[in-house]
């Protein structure tokens, strides 16, 4: 599964989990799984506990200080994450975490735009603190709330990387993240029929007056996110 | 696949997608896999396009006002929707939607305290802003940043909620969402071995004194949530 590191390289994604048969998942349909196929990019899921210890190959123990729940060795995450990418593997690891920073729709295009990513899945109560420094992880959230485990989200890390790659979407790509990325919400979409259960589609996107049409849209974007995220606004 | 509507039935999901058999999904392994197996909780993923238009199944068409992209046609949805539950049904009906409310834990609870989700996973430009009306649809949001559809979205969702029903997560449970719910970032963990690459679990961890202990994974709590998300503090 190695790859020229050159720039033309298809991007890269290597998991390293415990749940290896979570991947490519709904990554390996639709879009994202055709350019899968096609080696526009490629997956590579690694399982932690080839690296667990013993006869058991336990990955885990108690959390020091006591506790609830259990934390994944910083000894077998290192040894999975050294045999998974050398130290000079330009690309970021990432690690799957409420704690971490909040994953941006600028994040995944950088992300993007890079060689790939590694991504390591947590599962328990988290992962030994030693390795996230001896290991340089970058701990990465895609939201506040709590996940069974680092799988799901990375799954969402890959998809909204993996639409951005060139070729992927087609002509499917949108105008959904120049608005988002220019940091306001999307404004409404209408389609046939014109009159639906008594509603009908706004005149003015009817009417074929193109700059009225613009204005309509970005007033309305402006509206939608003042009043349902303020927080985006400067 | 309908259940008994008592008190007592399990948490039922149904999902409105283009791809259901991206469903299960993750979902269907691990510990959410074993309580999908008991019977813990149901889902069934329906195809809008089983309701699609002609002799194509048309579930899309051209935005009115122009733009890139196709929008998903009310009426279909709507046939959809209607098809997968009765307006009596007390679930809740999502659309998974970068405009929508941020989801959070404290909602995640409140969901997986009721009986179930409805969700719709739009593709395309979005979805004819009039079903959302029409049906009464939630737009919920897992994050700032695009995906290729609603369906990453709904199974982050769905695992977020399954792993809070009654015995999912067994002696697994952990201590994470209670730091999280209560609105700071979980402290740092450490297990063996107590000396990994020369860095050491901090000294307070293997003295025995759990008020001390207590005491530190406040304090590193407090700074955490400080230093990376001083926007979740007052």
């Amino acid at each position: 599964m190695t790859r020229d590191a050159s720039p033309a390289a298809p991007w890269r994604a290597t998991i390293l989990t415990l749940y290896p048969e979570m991947f490519p998942g709904h990554l390996g349909l639709s879009l994202a799984g055709d350019a899968l196929a096609r080696g526009a990019w490629s997956l590579e899921a690694r399982n932690i506990r080839d690296h667990g210890i013993g006869r058991h190959r336990a990955v885990d123990d108690t959390p020091a200080g006591g506790g609830a729940g259990m934390v994944l060795r910083c000894d077998v995450l290192a040894a999975a994450i050294d045999a998974a990418c050398a130290p000079d593997d330009p690309r970021p690891r990432l690690l799957m975490s409420p704690r971490g920073r909040p994953l941006t729709q600028a994040r995944v295009r950088a992300l993007s735009e890079g060689p790939g990513v590694v991504v390591v899945c947590g599962r328990f109560e988290g992962v030994d603190e030693r390795v996230i420094a001896g290991r340089g992880l970058e701990e990465v959230s895609i939201g506040d709330y709590i996940l069974s485990g680092g799988e799901p989200a990375a799954l969402v890390v890959l998809d909204a990387c993996v639409r951005l790659l060139p070729g992927t979407m087609g002509k499917h790509a949108s105008g959904v993240e120049e608005s988002f990325e220019s940091g306001g919400l999307e404004y409404p979409h209408y389609t046939r029929p014109r009159e639906w259960e008594g509603r009908e589609i706004p005149e003015v996107l009817t009417g074929g007056n193109h700059a009225a049409i613009a204005r309509w849209r970005a007033a309305e974007s402006a509206r939608l996110t003042r009043e349902r995220r303020p927080d985006l606004i400067g």
